[in-house]
């Protein structure tokens, strides 16, 4: 148990209407009470109080929420200040709770204190803070299924499996061989196998992750002129969200952040194939390379008025390389022109009009985000859980092998590793230094 | 009583660790329960609750608050969720309080229902709006005062002093004027004096709103080289304060942003005078003129060790004119260096190093920065509030002629607007485009 009191303004630094400073630590309640001046305060009641600094001059009038330990969001004592917004007052709050023997907390030390304490466990700890990045309502959805204990369960059940082969195996090396029968082995096998298959697939949907979380990224790719920024703009239009622009520029790209359907898109802008001369053509090519590398959906346009040129071709090699692993939708646009177009008759195309009328792109667009925001399975939601999983298949793939040449012992060992580390998801031993860098990844006052 | 429900989310826009989204109106209570599936809220109550959405999905488990009409902000049934912080799930949250009926509120309309539901006046209303934009900590504590009441209270005690002379001159009126002992007349034109002279006291204060509530104004004037950017470095280096840069570009000058003890101040730099041909020179002049008229305190600096030039006594020129009305401090930069300077020994310099010591430039500066920040008397926050007041002791001077010519009738007539308008210093009549103007200016979610 920690024994100081920490205090950090919660809410995001700007112009609001509330802002909340909140403390933390068995001198929380004391410093309420100084501050407010009041004998006492309820558990949980949101008390109107006035608010004094140590001069006795008045700071504010403020909501006062004393949240008693172990019943409160670090397991320790916690008291909220809901202030009035802005910059000053809630400064001048955190100053004063500095001067009655608080300390600043540093980024992420709440959770990290619920953690310690036992209030939570390192995937709820990882869904706050990646909660509180997420862009994107299904991934937002799947971290409060998380902080609900959803991952830590499915965990849970890996281990246990793991457990009763570890059972199996201790029981085989106690025995004799011969005593056991051959179909207990080839059960072992198909179990870690079937494992091994499952921890596979959860880490590919996992890799994914950045889309659900943050937005897919949709490329247009097509020679210049053939209508990318019509699109693009009847895009934008397209979506009328309240807030939706988080718009960033990545190296030579720009990226546009916008909603189709309940599906927030990063549209990746490569408005960079020049043909002046041919170094530039090169350097647009490249450009265009890399947003489709790191594009989860490709539209690539080209002019259903006119016949397929040498720049057209291009397009079509460098897409042909990725169509195995990215869904690429082909888009004919000027389809309000004559046709004349000589694409093979075979590819799937959608004629579009970007100056009329876009609405089955934007339905092939919105199905084909379903599918990628439509799993059954659980989905790792940082690096470091990606990797467990990665070390845990790969340990048990080896454990085959031992098990094969009845080397059980060694076998018995690699799954006590796989068991340890597939635990370390939501319970690390004693990574000390891990936590603290987790942690501090966090913004500050979580 | 308005009776629609309104929701909008209330703290900044941003990452942070937590969002509040704010209902009010009759059906806050109800959808409160559709989006908990709690059968009921105890009020005021801090209730842990997992939130669903309408397809019983999980968005978020959050901190739910119910107060209960009248016991709220608005007066009306207010729930606050306060969910997870960033982007997402507020937006899922105040989304699903639209399915249940509500609509998002308007700029300020929080406010404006607890306004209308008499909860506040309007001297209050205005004290939250300039409290959020606030950076000031004196400032900050003035408005404090003002939602404690103390604006309000002031006004009333005019209001009464009012009513009290108009009640003399109804009995003037009423009864034969020699009736009446002369020194009546005399007592009412006295009070009527001494309250213009406050009144006119509280507008010379309140005309430095804007420093005492954004930061006081401070301008670096002095030739290229004097030592102008070493200055401001060295003051920028001495504010250790955690926010401090709020760094705007307004026209040509450079502001920023520091505290001087518990003063903000911004600190206007006038790098602009160049001396490379006549043209440019006269923009310089023009320019530090400019930022000379916006300031409150004048840091004139000169060479220590150089004897004054033509550029420095054009300085001194320029300020000259100001001195009367602003506060000027003489810095003369340099004392490492042997003294060389001749300026008028009569004029108060400070000695300064930007190289090696300026506290006691910083001594003065707080010294002076103090004496704005003293103020024994109310100050207005709004131009609103000033413009009343201006009206009513103009109102008031000119009954004091009509009081002298016997015209008692429209002297009354006189008293009697000027008790109207300071009324409406928080109470308007029937302003009703003034009341929509003024809370549109708020941010939303207040």
């Amino acid at each position: 148990m920690v024994d100081d009191t920490i205090v950090a303004i919660a809410t995001p630094f700007g112009a609001g209407s509330i802002a909340i400073v909140r403390l933390s630590g068995k001198n929380s309640y004391n410093i309420a009470l100084n501050l407010t001046k009041k004998s006492s305060l309820t558990p949980r009641y949101s008390h109107l109080s006035k608010l004094y600094n140590s001069s006795l001059e008045l700071i504010d009038e403020a909501i006062v929420i004393y949240f008693k330990a172990p019943h409160s969001f670090t397991a320790e004592d916690v008291v909220e200040f809901q202030c009035h917004g802005g910059f000053i007052v809630a400064n001048m709050i955190v100053n004063e709770c500095l001067k009655n023997g608080a300390r600043m907390a540093n980024s992420g030390e709440f959770t990290k204190r619920a953690f310690l304490n036992g209030r939570i466990d390192l995937t709820k700890a990882e869904a706050i803070a990646k909660l509180i990045e997420s862009k994107n309502e299904f991934g937002a959805k799947i971290l409060a299924r998380q902080l609900n204990g959803e991952l830590k369960s499915e965990i849970e059940k890996f281990r246990e499996q793991l457990i009763e082969i570890l059972a199996y195996i201790e029981v085989t090396i106690d025995y004799a061989e011969d005593d056991l029968p051959l179909s207990v082995h080839e059960d072992i096998v198909k179990k870690l196998q079937s494992l091994v298959e499952r921890f596979n697939k959860i880490v590919a949907i996992s890799s994914k992750k950045d889309g659900i979380f943050d937005g897919f990224k949709v490329c247009i790719v097509g020679k210049p002129n053939v209508g990318k920024s019509s699109l693009l703009n009847k895009l934008l239009n397209y979506d009328r969200a309240i807030v939706s622009n988080y718009a960033g520029t990545t190296r030579d790209t720009i990226e546009e952040n916008l909603k189709i359907g309940t599906h927030l898109v990063k549209i990746v802008d490569t408005a960079g194939i020049r043909q002046t001369d041919e170094h530039v053509e090169k350097v647009g090519i490249e450009r265009t390379l890399n947003a489709i590398k790191e594009a989860d959906i490709i539209v690539a346009m080209f002019d259903y008025s006119s016949k397929l040129d040498n720049e057209d071709t291009e397009i079509l090699n460098i897409i042909s390389d990725f169509q195995t692993n990215k869904d690429v939708i082909f888009v004919l646009n000027k389809s309000d022109l004559p046709k004349m177009i000589d694409i093979d008759e075979n590819l799937e195309c959608l004629s579009v009009s970007c100056k009329q009328d876009i609405s089955n792109l934007i339905d092939k667009l919105n199905s084909t985000l379903s599918k990628y925001e439509h799993s059954e399975d659980i989905i790792l939601i940082s690096n470091r859980q990606i990797e467990i999983v990665k070390s845990v298949s790969m340990t048990i793939e080896s454990s085959l092998e031992l098990l094969e040449n009845g080397e059980f012992e060694l076998f018995s060992y690699h799954i006590n590793e796989s068991i340890q580390l597939i635990s370390s998801i939501s319970k690390p031993y004693n990574y000390d230094e891990m936590l603290d860098k987790m942690f501090s990844s966090f913004c500050l006052g979580k």
